[in-house]
C-alpha cells in the first residue's frame, strides 16, 4: 500500500477477501490501513467469520457491512481507495453517502493499478502446492470419467459422472459449469452439457475444473468416438502442435502476447487461423479467470509463480470443434505442466 | 422504457441478457432503443448467439463487446441509461471513453429505478411453469438423497449424491454451492459441505437448488439423525411454526416486511428471536437471489407472479442450527407452495 500511495483501502471483492484474510462467505467489506484491518460481515457469518479469518478484527453489521466499513473510514481516514473493477456505480454512491459532508467530495478514489489482482497473479509457494493439488485432482477425475464416455450416453450423464467423481474425490465444487460438447456441438467453444446423446463417430470436448481448498483447476481434452476422418485428424494434430508450441513458450520474461502468437502462428500456417476465435489462455487461482490474459498484444511479461492455462482450439460451425488445455505454472527457468494427462488423440 | 423516460438502454448484466433475448454465454452487451435491439458478443459465441437469441441483431466484436456497443450508442443516440447495480466504476470509465468529446459529459446516466430487476420480479405464466418444474426437480432430488443421509457418511458424500441425482434427473447445474451442515456445523447458516462425518445424533441441514431451463430452485430441510433432545425438538417446532406463519402471510398486497415479521414474531415469543440472524427470504428466478427481499422494514407489497423463498432459521453456536425453506409463488388470491415436501421433523 505504501508503494501505491494508498492511505486506506476498502476491499469488497469476495475472492480478494478470501486471499487477504481467509473468509469464504458471501457478504463482507474490509478496511485496511497502515496499522489495522477491520472486517465487516452480517449475522449469518458470526461463527464462520471468527473461525476463518486471520489478522483482522471482526465486526458483525446488523444492517450493511459496506456502510459500516465506510463509517469507520469516515471516522479514521482522510481519503480511501477502492478497486474500480469490483465496485459498482451503485455501491460507490452508497459508499459516498456514508462520508460526512465536507470530506465527501474526493474522499474515495479508484486504485490506479489493480493492487490485489497483481498480488494474486503471482502465487507463493503455499499457493502453488494447493494449485498443484487441485490440478492433480482434476487429472484423476478425468481418468475416472474416461470409461463412461461412450456413444449413446447423454452429455449431461457424462457431466453428472464427472462431477460425482470430483465430489467423491474431495472437490468442494466445480470451478465453472462443466462443458461436455459432442459431435457438431463440439464446435461451440462454451457448449455446456446438454441432453444430446454422444454420437457413434465424432469428437467429445470435456472442459472442466474442480475447486480444492478454494483453488480452481482447469483442463480440456477432446477425445474421439469411432474413427476420426482425415480432416478431423489433421485439425486435431494442428491444435495439439499449436498448444505444445504455446506451452513451450511459457517462461519468465516472455510476454503473454508472444505466448498467444506461438499458438496462433501454428494454426495460421495450417489454414485454421480463422477458426481459432478466442484467446490462448488466462491466469487461474482462487478464481477460474484471473490475470494475466494470454492474448494477442498483451505486453505483460510472465513471472515465476504465475499459473496460466494454455488452451487453443478450432471450431468449424456445424462440423466439429477441438480444444486442448493445460494448466501451467511459470517456474524460475521455464514452466511446469500441472495437468500431465495424455494429449495425443484418445480414441474410445 | 417509455414510462422510465429512457431513450436508449445499455444492458450488460448476463441474467438480464438471458431474460431479454435468450443468450446464455458469459460475455455480451445489448443496446436497446425504441426501435432496435443490437446484441454484441465475442467470437467464442458466433454459433451459440445465433441459435439462442431472439429479437436482436447479433454483432460479433473482435475486441470488446462493451466498447462496440458504446460506439453504436455514440453514433445513434443523444444519451443512454445503464443499470448502476451491474456496471462497475471501471466499466463506466470504458463506456465513457467511447463517446465523442462534446457528448461525453452527461451521456450516460444511471437508471433511477431497477427497470429490468422489476420486470424480472414478476414472472409470467411461462416462467411460472418453468419455476414449478425446477422446484419439482428439487423435490425429487431431496427424496432421492434422503436414504443416503446416514451417520458416518461425510457431508461432501451427501452433497455428491445429491448433485449426482440432480444432474441425472436433468438439472443443468446447481443454483448455488450445496449446503450440507451436520451436528454443531448446522449452526453455520451457510456451512458448505465439508469432510466432516455425519454424527450418530444431531441435525443435518440440507440447503440446495437445481437449475432447469435456466431457472433456479431453492429449498432447505433440516433432518435428524438419532433422537432429538427436548431443546432440539422445541427449537425445531418453533422454526416450523415461524416458517408456516410466514408462508400463510404470503399473498398479494402484504408487504415483504410483514411477511418477515410473521416469522420473526413467532421466534421472538419462543425466546429464539436473537438466534434468527438473517432475513426471512428472497425472490428467486433466473438467479438464486432476486428481488424482492423478504426482510424487516421492506415496504414493497407482494404481487401475483412473484416467487419468493420463506426460510427462517435459528443458529445456536457450538450446539445446533435449524432452517426450513420453501419456494412460494404469489397467486391472485394467496400463494402456492412449490416445494411440498414433508416439513415435520424427518428422523433417520
Amino acid at each position: 500500500m505504501g508503494d501505491a500511495e494508498v492511505e486506506a483501502l476498502l476491499v469488497t471483492n469476495l475472492p480478494d477477501m478470501r486471499y487477504l484474510c481467509g473468509f469464504t462467505g458471501s457478504n463482507a467489506a474490509l478496511v485496511v490501513t497502515a496499522n489495522k484491518a477491520v472486517f465487516f460481515t452480517d449475522g449469518r457469518y458470526t461463527t464462520q467469520a471468527k473461525e476463518e479469518t486471520e489478522g483482522v478484527r471482526v465486526v458483525i453489521s446488523p444492517k450493511s457491512a459496506l456502510k459500516d466499513a465506510c463509517a469507520l473510514l469516515d471516522a479514521s481516514a482522510k481519503r480511501a481507495s477502492f478497486d474500480p473493477e469490483h465496485v459498482t456505480v451503485a455501491q460507490l454512491a452508497q459508499m459516498r453517502s456514508m462520508i460526512s459532508g465536507k470530506k465527501r467530495r474526493g474522499f474515495f478514489s479508484p486504485l490506479e493499478s489493480p493492487l490485489i489482482a497483481e498480488m494474486r497473479m503471482v502465487k507463493d509457494a503455499d499457493e502453488l502446492k494447493l494449485m498443484a493439488k487441485a490440478a492433480d485432482l482434476g487429472n484423476r477425475v478425468f481418468n475416472a470419467v474416461l470409461p463412461h464416455i461412450r456413444s449413446g450416453a447423454t452429455e449431461v450423464e457424462v457431466a453428472a459422472g464427472l462431477e460425482f467423481f470430483a465430489r467423491s474425490m474431495g472437490a468442494e465444487g466445480m470451478s465453472f459449469d462443466t462443458i461436455v460438447a459432442s459431435g457438431p456441438r463440439s464446435a461451440l467453444p462454451h457448449g455446456h452439457a446438454s441432453r444430446q446423446k454422444l454420437p457413434r463417430n465424432g469428437f467429445v470436448t470435456l472442459d472442466f475444473g474442480v475447486i480444492l481448498n478454494g483453488y480452481c483447476s482447469d483442463m480440456t481434452r477432446t477425445v474421439c468416438l469411432g474413427k476420426p476422418g482425415p480432416g478431423e485428424r489433421q485439425a486435431y494434430d494442428a491444435v495439439l502442435r499449436a498448444q505444445e508450441a504455446a506451452v513451450d513458450a511459457v517462461r519468465p520474461g516472455v510476454t503473454c502476447g508472444e505466448v498467444d502468437e506461438a499458438a496462433r502462428s501454428v494454426l495460421r500456417k495450417e489454414g485454421l487461423g480463422r477458426y481459432f476465435t478466442h484467446s490462448t489462455g488466462h491466469g487461474v487461482g482462487l478464481e477460474i479467470h484471473e490475470q494475466p490474459r494470454i492474448a494477442a498484444e498483451q505486453t505483460l511479461a510472465l513471472k515465476p509463480g504465475m499459473v496460466v492455462t494454455i488452451e487453443p482450439g478450432v471450431y468449424l460451425a456445424g462440423k466439429f470443434g477441438i480444444r486442448i488445455e493445460d494448466m501451467i505454472a511459470v517456474t524460475d527457468r521455464g514452466n511446469k505442466v500441472l495437468t500431465p494427462v495424455q494429449k495425443t488423440l484418445i480414441g474410445l
